[in-house]
């Protein structure tokens, strides 16, 4: 098959990470798929972590992050699932040999220094940062398909985010929205969204037969979606929620209109918006998405409600915050930047 | 013991009346608690629903619903987990014979005819219906205490309903919320909440990983809220949501206020409201309610955060639909009545 | 490619049935899939169930039961997913039709006759059944692969029966259980095992937090399991349980052995009988499967435990009910009929 | 109140020390209940344990353990909800202090050197230790309230081994169990019985929608069954299960009777034996408890099912791990050592 790369990825530990390894493994165009692991962090922690489902873990290996093993593996791409701090220290390195990255982290959304502020980045730290953060492309295949294309660097979006840019960016972009009377986001996430780190929060007890708000006005991902969808951070509340299940976001969001409109208008909004869109699916009214719709494949699904008087607008929006959140995305950058189909490897 | 009287409860089959017969059964005042059963209804149906954790059924008895039976063991309270319909062509009857009736529908919650048609109540239908429609009292409280003392007819409010009007109550009264602006609740209830009816939406595979929204800006409890808040339904947006839990509430709640507040007048006006009331917890910042913590209690757990520029405020409010949500709230109502302790049989 | 083949499937309604509709949609040797529908089940029905995860069902069309409709699409092969008794009613017909049939209900699992009376089938109805009865294949392919790959009709197996059989058949072949002393198999199952239809028993209030055991000593499923390994009803205990989980079946089996044997021969045993068998993975001791790691795959997971003495030993087999445990396993049977690699359709 | 005692409590950090504390808080008979704190554990922590579910921690005070304190207080009876390790060291210093002692841990339940082994002491530590050890007793009341009674230190027993214990003693003492031929407890048990650490295996993610088996043959509960049922080691096989529930435990127990038996033989011989026994419920065939009946009850529910040839048993066995199983049991413990009714603040 022609166009088939060489890749790697390193973080295949945690949940998003163990899906990415998953999903690169059966892609189609993926000639090659290294498993990387930093220094410290053990084999055995890894194959633990990638394979606890596995029978053995023959046959797998993790090589210790080295940029001459990957030239000489003729690596054209990396992945990386690791933490902030991580892909913020590594990405410069990794450009500079030549590879093109994909990072699920936040290290690299932010255009705004406010924003990048929640995450503790000092941007004095390096000319190179500075030009890599103006550089790197924020990867919401559905929104900025070109850019991604050419991307060096691709920021893999936020899960919270992915659900509620989506849901926004067609009615922004057509002006039907009432901005300065605020845009609220009620989000609910499943607990693999808070990591795979033992907590006391991510205790079974703690979660089974609960629902609980937390990071109120104050959520990382605030930054993000406000900056692509160019709204003042005034105008926006998010309430994230974690949910009793293992994965999948729901995100109900509300806003005011503009002008009075009816049903039909919002929803041609909708289609035209994402026509040709293989990864969005627009549901019809009366019709609601669910989580379980969406959960297990790459889709981000859409509906809506319009109050009788035509001026108030409920979006529910839905994702797999493994897949379309975090893992499938990365995939469909991969697809975009490479040019192959964006369902590849993903169905 | 002194004032102790004789009860009559119908309709112990459903999830609430179940809860109500349990705390009923174990009330220090009430003397006696006779078990009704409605025509066609067997005694086994009866015994299978209330007593199914019970090895055998022996010393239970459910007797047919006769008003001399009920005169005859000198029954003064009757009350009623029944459908709406139900209660509201025996509540007239009830009344007539002397008793004093706390009903768990939504018969008798509405004053609005509009609300009303909600529930596909013709008014018309008798003189009675519509004096006793005047006469029955909302049966909250924290709110109207003083009227549920000398009610003849206690309508228990919707468990929805409590979660948002106990949430709201205090700052509007101290008219802090800007109601032109929009008030918006979006609400997540466990599954005992939707009843007991084996449905495909009640199916444990259809909710189990799963969250759905539902009855967007057209649920019943709409009516009672907008009632006694005494706002516009056009101001308000209320989006329930079926949670993948057994039961509780939590309700998000997003208001603009109409000058820049402090997060302590906030708080200082919540607990003047509700200094000296048993059953709600104010919970101090940053400290939020969640579901697990209301279960099992009669309590209404109300939280908030406020944003930095003090004008748009998140409030959280969690109840156990089975108890303050129903039944625990039915008995809190009894107490009233008779005069005893807010907290009798409720601890 | 050649060797494509067209087929159809009654029953795209249950969980198993939706299942399989995906799986033979997405099967590289499946040519065609006609869905149909039985007599006086209405298309919208159909389409409600199968594709509630769509946004529209557009595209998708259910066809009445019509052989000469099958003939002229030149079907090959009609798959099954109904009740018992439509199966035993309609795969005579659709045999002397000429077609090939894999059904996956009860209806002709069983040789003799006072297991089928489990199902209510009186075999004196029809010199056909009787006949069918007889050359019907068990479709368990890690057993009986030769048989299935030239069979006509093919019983696709229970999915309890499914993780007991394949746990205890290779022990059994090298006779190193002592029978007499009694096999016991504690299995539990998730919900989607009780079927789709919404009852008191699936009700999410009724499941969740809980668990139950029920039909103990009488299920459906020891016919087939004592028939297969050929050991004695009185031999055999089976106690199923009710998970509060949507899928996956433990079943966790207490076995006497003959003689005093070591861990590594029970594990020699176990992977010289499943040597090349692509869908049976053997745990390396002291690892044990649990339900998640078999989920969404059509594995059969198997490991064990042996006690200090040697003499007693504790196997713990995994599936998913509705892959290895229902549809997952038609098409593995599909595969083995047309001689096509195990693997397909199902990676 | 005549007979009202001083009691303290050290450890209500974990799920069953909160409970105890929540319980001994509302006990009619307990005078004063003093929450004590560890050197190095700070109040704080402790607060947010045990009243996590409190608006706020006004009121509570956690004092440092001081024997001398606890005598200025007048405190006759401490409760322990320690790690092992701890109750081992503190408990002789508490018994020559004159003080009583229910201890919720392993460390006083084990009479044989054997299985204290799996615990890790070594009894030639102490001259003390070695003494209580004979003369702590097994704080099962239905098997040894005589014993409870007039003990100083009573142990009370694991969650594991008491719905074990309680089903199979009637059956032992009637000498109905062919032991030889081996009894097997195939346990399942909810996530609070694994402690509050946060580790992975106690993670939302890795328990929701999964079952695992673990500790096969070599489970810590073992000993006291083996000791308190008085059967030999090599005839009892027990397999917990991690449940995807917060709270509960079944048993699932099989045994082979002596001859053949009558259902009505077996249940005789149950509820002859807890006669009068307040917090066992012997379900009459064909109902079978379920872990929802017992949740948030003292109970332990018995039930069975006899093959229809009569010598073959399967008993189920529920408790809820926090009370029966813990907390609830120590309160009964306390209520035999006092005299008092075995349901004080238990109801």
């Amino acid at each position: 098959m022609t166009g088939r790369i060489r890749t790697a990825l390193l973080g295949a530990t945690g949940y998003a990470g163990v899906e990415l390894a998953r999903l690169l493994g059966n892609h189609p165009q993926v000639e090659k798929l290294l498993l990387l692991r930093r220094n410290g962090v053990t084999k055995d922690s890894y194959a633990a972590e990638l394979f606890s489902a596995s029978p053995d873990s023959n046959g797998f290996d993790f090589h210790p992050l080295d940029w001459g093993f990957l030239k000489r593996h003729e690596v054209q791409l990396l992945l990386l699932a690791t933490p902030h701090q991580v892909s913020r220290s590594l990405v410069p390195e990794a450009i500079a040999e030549g590879l093109r990255v994909i990072d699920l982290s936040g290290a690299w959304r932010l255009k705004q220094a406010k924003h990048r502020s929640a995450y503790g980045f000092r941007d004095e730290d390096s000319i190179t940062a500075s030009e890599l953060t103006s550089k790197a492309v924020y990867g919401l295949p559905e929104l900025s398909g070109d850019c991604i294309a050419a991307a060096t660097l691709v920021a893999n979006p936020g899960c919270y985010a992915t659900s509620i840019i989506l849901a926004l960016a067609p009615l922004l972009k057509a002006d039907l929205i009432n901005c300065e009377h605020g845009i609220i986001s009620d989000s609910k996430s499943g607990v693999s969204g808070a990591g795979k780190e033992p907590t006391e929060r991510t205790h079974f007890v703690s979660v089974a037969d609960n629902l609980s708000a937390y990071s109120v006005f104050n959520h990382r991902h605030c930054g993000e979606i406000v900056e692509q969808l160019n709204i003042s951070s005034s105008e926006f509340i998010f309430t994230p929620h974690l949910l009793p299940i293992p994965r999948g976001i729901m995100s109900t969001i509300y806003v005011r209109l503009k002008c009075m409109t009816k049903e039909s208008e919002i929803e041609s909004c909708y289609r035209a918006f994402y026509a040709g869109k293989r990864w969005v699916r627009v549901f019809a009214t009366p019709r609601l998405p669910q989580i379980r719709f969406a959960l297990h494949t790459n889709y981000c699904d859409l509906g809506f409600c319009l109050s009788d008087d035509g001026w108030r607008l409920v979006i529910v929006s839905c994702v797999d915050n493994l897949l379309k959140g975090a893992a499938g995305q990365a995939v469909q950058n991969m697809n975009v930047m490479y040019g192959w189909g964006e369902e590849k490897g993903l169905q």
